[in-house]
């Protein structure tokens, strides 16, 4: 059962949720936006915008008879949303999210949607930038973008059906997989990432030679860095959320170095350039592959 | 006294070699180039695309005359260089070099061409690039970058007023500073971030679940492992040859990873936040000013 959205309520209206929304309307799926949002200047900002059609501060008044639900809010801030829509929820309205991280998601669900778990679809739109906010909404964020679903053991197939198609729609590929899975090859390809170039910036700032060296920093710096722009306070609630996955990287990573700085103390060449030749070759075979599927 | 170059042998013609010796014929400051390499089919592209005017398998042969030597090898080749030219070295022909370490190429220097110290002038080019081959040569690829001039205590300010001349003819500024100063600075901006990035490639490419984090890996990852794509030979040299101030930083990371990890671990949300907050500012502030000098 595909249907096209009578109602769709945005709760946080940024990068991912306005996007969203302005893909179902070039797609002709959706009859009216609904947005909600704790800072009134940035759903005025959204209205100017086309992003949504109508603008309020108050999720449960918002989500009556609403078709489909997105919470693209922090995460740390789904379970308050969570509670205060479940008593008015339309009981057949799909709720799905935007997060990065999907066991806390789906557990957050359990905890205060237990009676709507049929229509709760964990979603992560692979869609990050250091944008945010109404004005970052843009057509076609997610065309040749990936969109993992992560369906809870209870949720009915036609809802994820559903959130598939609207998905498809925006452009995105959809896939499918369970929520741990999804964690621990986020917590791999990004996360853990993102904590390691934080780390390095905090390193370098408290060197005595900090200026100097920021000075001299080039364009590898540049590249390797630029995730250290993202947003602090999203990026401690992925570092909460997936805290085992991240841990485990982290030991992992961690158990590299130790290995690293060995062959360096050594000066055993042999075995730097052999790590270096195979973490070239991995990198270089995943580039190629890279943006074509 | 600055002068034009009427013989300049580059040694070792790829990309900063080539791109140096495209720079002096644009400006109109070098006579003669010949190009010395290993790679008979390279020498040969070079002089096709004009990059050199002769080529030539011996140093010592292609020395003769010379007015600038700019040896461009990688650092590991370049005693067996300096040794080979030293005995016909014409007595004020200037040496420099484009290695990116510096103390190692000023010991070198010592060790092989003890007599003319005067005219040695190690420097560093800051235009890195994946690419390599005299068919990466290309004009302009140092306007508005830095290059580094580490003189040795026995240097003239002849030669260092020659070859900083020349390298701001190519369009770059040129700065001065001592070997370990500059090997310090590098370490913390270039050679730990390319370790710290070789690493975790070849720590995902080990996981048990590496081909769908692959698949999953996204524009975030592709940018912090760009410089994991760099040249494993020249990036083994650079680790042996800056041992000290590379260790110096990978135990200072390494504590500061741990300490990240004890955050995690504990869920301490608030210092996780305060130092992504401190890395975002540290880097936003850099990126502002970073090419506008």
């Amino acid at each position: 059962m595909v249907r096209s959205i009578g109602k769709l309520v945005v709760i946080g209206v940024g990068l991912i949720g306005g996007s969203f929304a302005l893909a179902m309307k070039r797609a002709g799926l959706v009859s009216q936006v609904v947005g909600v949002g704790r800072s009134a200047e940035n759903l005025q900002r959204a209205i100017e915008l086309g992003v949504i059609d109508q603008a309020s501060h108050d999720p449960a008044l918002a989500v009556q008879h609403a078709d489909l639900v997105l919470v693209a809010t922090p995460v740390g801030q789904m379970g308050r949303v969570f509670d205060a829509i479940a008593p008015v929820l339309p009981a057949q309205a799909i709720v799905s999210d935007a997060g990065s991280t999907k066991g806390d998601v789906a557990a957050l669900m359990r905890q205060h949607l237990p009676k709507h778990l049929g229509y709760c679809v964990p979603a992560h739109p692979i869609a990050g930038s250091d944008r945010s906010g109404a004005v970052a909404a843009q057509y076609g964020l997610f065309e040749q973008r990936r969109v993992v679903l992560t369906p809870l053991a209870d949720t009915q197939p036609d809802a994820v059906a559903a959130i598939s198609h609207w998905w498809q729609a925006s452009g995105a590929t959809v896939f499918t997989m369970r929520p741990d899975e999804h964690d621990a090859v986020f917590a791999s390809v990004s996360h853990l990432p993102h904590l390691l170039a934080f780390s390095y910036v905090d390193m370098i700032r408290q060197k005595a030679d900090a200026e100097r060296c920021f000075d001299f920093a080039a364009t590898g710096f540049r590249d390797f860095t630029r995730i250290a722009g993202s947003h602090p306070e999203m990026w401690r609630d992925i570092s909460l959320a997936n805290r085992d996955a991240l841990l485990a990287d982290l030991h992992a990573y961690q158990a590299q170095l130790a290995q690293l700085t060995q062959w360096v103390e050594a000066g055993d060449g042999e075995a730097l350039e052999q790590m270096f030749e195979q973490a070239r070759e991995a990198r270089t075979r995943w580039h190629q592959g890279f943006g074509k599927n």
